[in-house]
């Protein structure tokens, strides 16, 4: 007996559980269709997770694994400055699935999307021996501002928003729970709810044109986020701009408390390449950063600068030591 | 040794590999941006293969995968009355797959695009145990030529695009290559395209409104694609339209050569559930439904009439025999 899973239902019956989710009128054709946007440009990103790759039952409740996969295609909109429209989901599982579990995700779907905007539009279902999750979202933004990678230019300032490696300390203490001991409870939530419940910044992007506006900055700033570590978003707009960049170690946020549960250098390399924080990593001038950081109450800091010489370096007291893309999160 | 794979080359080198496969400058950033669609309204749709379910080795070389994975999409865009705009590729696999077979997946889908319309505007790659691609397609309309399920009016004719069933020939013949030996190479030939590179029915959309205009017809008409079944269609016609149906079995086209094959009941089997074929169903005016034939050169036919009352039947002679959503096509 058990509790009732995928096939007990059949695709028809999940496809009637599902549909509530979704906005009337939106779902029941071969496509959605949404009103002409006008003169706003189009923005598209779509992110697949994989059972045992990116999620797993042990260190992730299902409407978690759904709210970190709305969360994480928001923050790629967030990113090209834009505001979500929707998207769509594509799930694939095997039937034994039970009907529980995908509850649980469209509810945490559904709780991310209404807390930062968009719907569901639409998607597809299949049998598969895993389970994936495929989400395209649809964002759209004002041509003119449009936030791009290619933009930085050297002697411009690097804000990081937030705190990096906090979604890194949640997953170690979800593995080994003996971890949190040593930290308070604030502190240990904070970093769960980092790594199960993240904050995609679409927030950053008002203040970041009141500063522009405020400061007369140049509009062309280049915007990545961090969801595969902070150093590797450096490293990428450096190659997408052609620049390099110099990070003051001092600088770097350490999430309070990390020090506790694991040494100083494991932290920053975990502020480094932990990824998953759906932070924003921004390039622009050094006014307009200082803006930037003051309109966000200190909930961001400028970490360093960039460079005319293609080199990105972490800068330790007199050591210089070289960043590089994400060790932790390449496929393959 | 053996032929490179993915892991050879690593998640960079697969990404270094496909870029030449996307317009310059829509990759390389978090998302895709569009230029603004102006008064013309967005369509998207979203469908998850996944190995072993969708397609396998044996019946499906990777650039047939590529095709029909495109042309399944572009189907569902047609079936709105929208032309496409590009799509987003979702790719999970595992490192032992083959970089050649990549390589071709992507030829395939590029080729379907070159020949449909549409571009590839960006997408995710990960690990996974087994592999799946997920396409998300993005179409527009003019707002006033949005196709929809739900338009069927008693009395409406109802056409068929094409030929029912051929994919599942097709697919017959590719598990059982012995059974192509009774029919001509060239319906042997026309079969295997069929299931492998599937046409995407856009050519029917400006026809449809020529016939409209000419004979006056009314603009809100019944469409939806035969992905899953010709009678399944024609089924989710009824329900969401809140009518019913009757197909007359001797106007339902049969491949030329099938009976040669299989047992006319198999015949008429795979033309009602077979799927795959990716034509359209209409529910339209009789004399619209007439001029559209005409214009399409006899490749449609008006297979039968839809009722106030909510059944789907086949009329065979004296015979009345519910027809029924796609047995074959259900997951789970």
């Amino acid at each position: 007996m058990g509790e009732p899973c995928v096939r007990d239902l059949g695709e028809q019956g999940v496809l009637q559980l599902l549909f509530p989710f979704c906005p009337p009128g939106m779902v029941g054709d071969d496509a959605a269709v949404l009103s002409a946007l006008g003169s706003q440009s189009l923005v598209v990103t779509t992110d697949v997770l994989v059972e045992g790759v990116h999620f797993s039952d042990r260190t992730t409740p299902p409407d978690a694994v759904g709210w970190r996969a709305v969360a994480a295609n928001l923050s790629d909109l967030a990113a090209m400055g834009a505001t979500p429209l929707g998207i769509t989901i594509a799930l694939a599982m095997p039937g034994e699935v039970p009907i529980a579990w995908i509850e649980g995700l469209y509810g945490g779907m559904t709780a991310c999307l209404q807390a930062f905007g968009g719907a569901i539009l639409g998607g597809d279902l299949s049998q598969s021996p895993v389970r994936s999750i495929t989400i395209t979202a649809l964002g759209q933004v004002d041509p003119a501002r449009v936030l791009r990678r290619s933009a930085a230019q050297p002697g411009d300032a690097i804000v990081v928003t937030g705190l990096h490696g906090a979604s890194r300390l949640g997953l170690a203490i979800l593995q080994e729970p003996g971890l949190g001991a040593s930290v308070s409870g604030a502190e240990r939530d904070r970093w769960l709810r980092a790594h199960q419940y993240p904050v995609p910044r679409l927030d950053v992007i008002e203040p970041l044109w009141q500063a522009i506006a405020q400061t007369q900055g140049r509009p062309d700033i280049a915007v990545m986020d961090s969801s595969d570590g902070l150093a590797d978003a450096i490293v990428q707009i450096g190659r997408a701009s052609g620049v390099g960049a110099r990070v003051q170690r001092e600088r770097l946020p350490i999430p309070p408390g990390a020090m506790a549960i694991v040494s100083p250098d494991q932290a920053i390399q975990w502020v480094l390449y932990g990824g998953e924080d759906f932070e924003l990593v921004l390039c622009l001038p050094l006014a307009t950063a200082e803006g930037l950081v003051q309109r966000l109450g200190g909930e961001a800091a400028i970490v360093g600068e960039v460079t005319a010489d293609p080199g990105v370096f972490l800068i330790d007291g007199q050591e210089s030591i070289p960043l590089s893309l994400a060790h932790g999160f390449q496929h393959f």
